[in-house]
């Protein structure tokens, strides 16, 4: 977009919200917002990324993701190819980075990569030319969820700063909560963290977040109610909760919601256990949910950072 | 295309073909003809969808429909994206309806969808923005293929009224035969079905077509023979039909053919299964099948539905 | 690209190597040559096959060679669409005659095809009208991997005619060795294949090339030395070799690789299984693997062979 002072990610990837300076983060989400602009007016910039190649690289299924990265890139006029786990050479036993070796060979521009190890986008980084986009790997980072989430939150509330968020379910699985712990940290607001202490990672202290293991505690006074999907697939059989014990002391319904400001907002990645980790009358709660607005924030987010980093790429497109 | 009077839609989505009105019906089968005549000339309008974002939303498995939508959306210029239920959340136990919020918030334009359950689409309908266009919902519609099909008889047939159109085999399960009862029956077409009495709805009365069990009755001077794919995905394990049986009474053979009028044609919404529902040498005969026409056809009665439905949009492109 | 002699296929596809004239071969290969160059400036050629349709139709899957003919592709602005197997009709038990059937209708104008049959794609060309082109078929050719293969020698050795290559592994399973052997042989090269007994064709007498079980013997002066992958899921299960007994004679590493000439190059049609056909020390040493470049050049072959085919193509767009 013209006139606008375009952010720089220092790395020319974006691998992680840690290591994100406020300044970087702020420029984002104002590009972001502009980009949401145009999609609410059906406007799209078809010269933005023209020639160049997006590959989505999923090692991990994904509607939302996936489809959220397809449609910001083709709004931007990107080349984009999905190579999914199931019909890739990753069946043949290739190693990951003799796919990037690969894709790198084809010219690729921008890589967006979800896989179930941790670290993972991190490597295949130092192996590409292309910028590298993390779409969440193993339990480390999602950092593209949360810029939308905080983009979500600051339309909503006009600011991040000081706000009361709770961010609550099973935190120890979660890249959502991981990213969003940095950044709302970063930026200024006040970032607690609610679940039972089998699903509540050793790592909070350091993160400086506060703890709670009740939901009235931890939602007091909130500003946002962040809920988490409760990942049963990355969990050992033994500590799986059974969903009835788990939404009757951790799903959020209007009760334990009540303890939130009034004008609390109430957030969820998707997919949600409806049921499980939220109740259906709080999801669908048109004047609390903005599990929407996250999905559209979603593309938003992801067209400004696409942007951003075709920008810096060093090859000309 | 310019100068053309184009059909409106009331409901701004194509659910069934039940409750379409003659002119209706008769606008779009003009404009996908004119569609018909680009595509065999190689000419695309790539500006009528530019920007807009169609989404093939397919719970069922199909080659055919999902391509021929595709080609459809792509020959007008728009941004498609496939989501098929094996790389969908869908088996994260989201549910349809926050499957279609999802879609909504990402700014879908045209979603094109096919489910195992009847009604479904229109269920999704009520809560997205987009229009709606069923490709083949359980055993209730599938109005493409109703439209595609009368599209190529009146082209070889030069009308549709007063023709005598036998539609054969399981008509039980499929949601080809209701559509097709229903348009043929509006546009003046006398329809009968054949088939054994297991495959053969209750409904037939009241829909208003003639009824027969032995396929030289039921062909006896019919200018058209539509067979049926035999549905045994949908069959429970005791009802289904040995492929043998079925093909001596209700496959279509020159034998049985003869009984229908000299200039009959043959026609078949595949996938075939050749040697149960139809001969090899009747599936393959130039003068009589219109089988590959009926495909042809199917893409350009696609590009006018989008074309159509994207005009009716509220969100302006 | 202007100014340029077109290079005529004259069956109008690509189905095999064998059959192919030196002129043929080498005016595709400076075509490809160009459209390398172009991609390294990450220029591209939009307007070329606009308005043309290409559909992958991969039978077996392939990330390769997929994704590399699906940015050709696009980079030459064709509209495509990906067809696999596990998604398509053939599952409900289409015939390959009826599937060509179907594309026909639809009008495509360039099909790629993959399938575990040699033959299915010579099959389909005489069935559609569009350009085929064969991307592996059984153990029969995989003329574009051929044509990449040549395009890196050349361009690390300044020609074909009088190179030593040596192509060693799996020899009886490999189509990629089949039209290796044809378009090398036919440009001159002295062609040695070397493997086991039990992993050797035949025919290897008929088609004019040393044959060596030794890789001493085999990779002595070569040139370039060509390794396969072993095709361990097109074997009886009793003819599988032990990947640790398969790796101590026939895996390439440097002490093998020290009988070729000093500068010879090493090459891999990937995926690669490491420590089985191939040394990890050897795949990496960026002296003498043009592994990256070989998947490099595919993108710009399979941009030529697109481009020759669909200037021939009758149907104009």
């Amino acid at each position: 977009m013209s006139g606008f002072s375009y952010p720089i990610l220092p790395s020319g990837h974006l691998l992680a919200i840690e290591g994100l300076e406020p300044p970087h983060i702020s420029a984002l989400l104002d590009l972001a917002e502009s980009y949401a602009l145009l999609n609410r007016q059906g406007k799209t910039q078809r010269d933005l990324l023209k020639g160049r190649t997006l590959i989505n690289l999923f090692f991990e299924d994904s509607t939302r993701t996936r489809t959220s990265f397809e449609l910001a890139g083709k709004r931007l006029g990107a080349d984009i190819v999905n190579m999914s786990v199931s019909t890739s050479s990753v069946n043949k036993g290739e190693t990951l980075l003799d796919t990037a070796a690969t894709l790198n060979a084809m010219h690729t521009d921008l890589l967006v990569i979800r896989h179930a190890q941790s670290g993972a986008p991190a490597l295949l980084a130092q192996k590409v030319d292309a910028a590298v986009i993390n779409a969440g790997d193993g339990t480390h980072e999602h950092p593209t969820q949360a810029l939308l989430d905080a983009l979500t939150i600051r339309r909503r509330k006009g600011r991040l700063e000081n706000l009361i968020v709770a961010i609550c379910g099973d935190v120890l699985h979660s890249r959502v909560a991981r990213s969003n712990i940095h950044l709302l940290s970063a930026m200024g607001a006040r970032v607690r963290v609610v679940g039972p202490p089998t699903l509540m990672p050793s790592e909070c202290a350091r993160l400086g977040v506060e703890v709670h293991h009740d939901m009235r505690a931890g939602l007091d006074g909130a500003d946002v109610v962040m809920m988490l999907r409760l990942q049963r697939e990355r969990m050992n059989s033994g500590l799986v909760p059974s969903p009835r014990e788990f939404f009757r002391f951790y799903g959020l319904d209007a009760a334990k919601l009540a303890h939130a400001k009034p004008d609390a907002i109430v957030m969820h990645p998707g997919p949600m256990n409806r049921g499980v980790e939220i109740d259906s009358a709080v999801a669908d709660d048109a004047a609390r949910s903005v599990i929407g607005e996250q999905v559209e924030m979603g593309v938003a987010v992801r067209m400004a950072v696409l942007d951003v980093l075709a920008r810096a790429l060093r090859r000309n497109a």
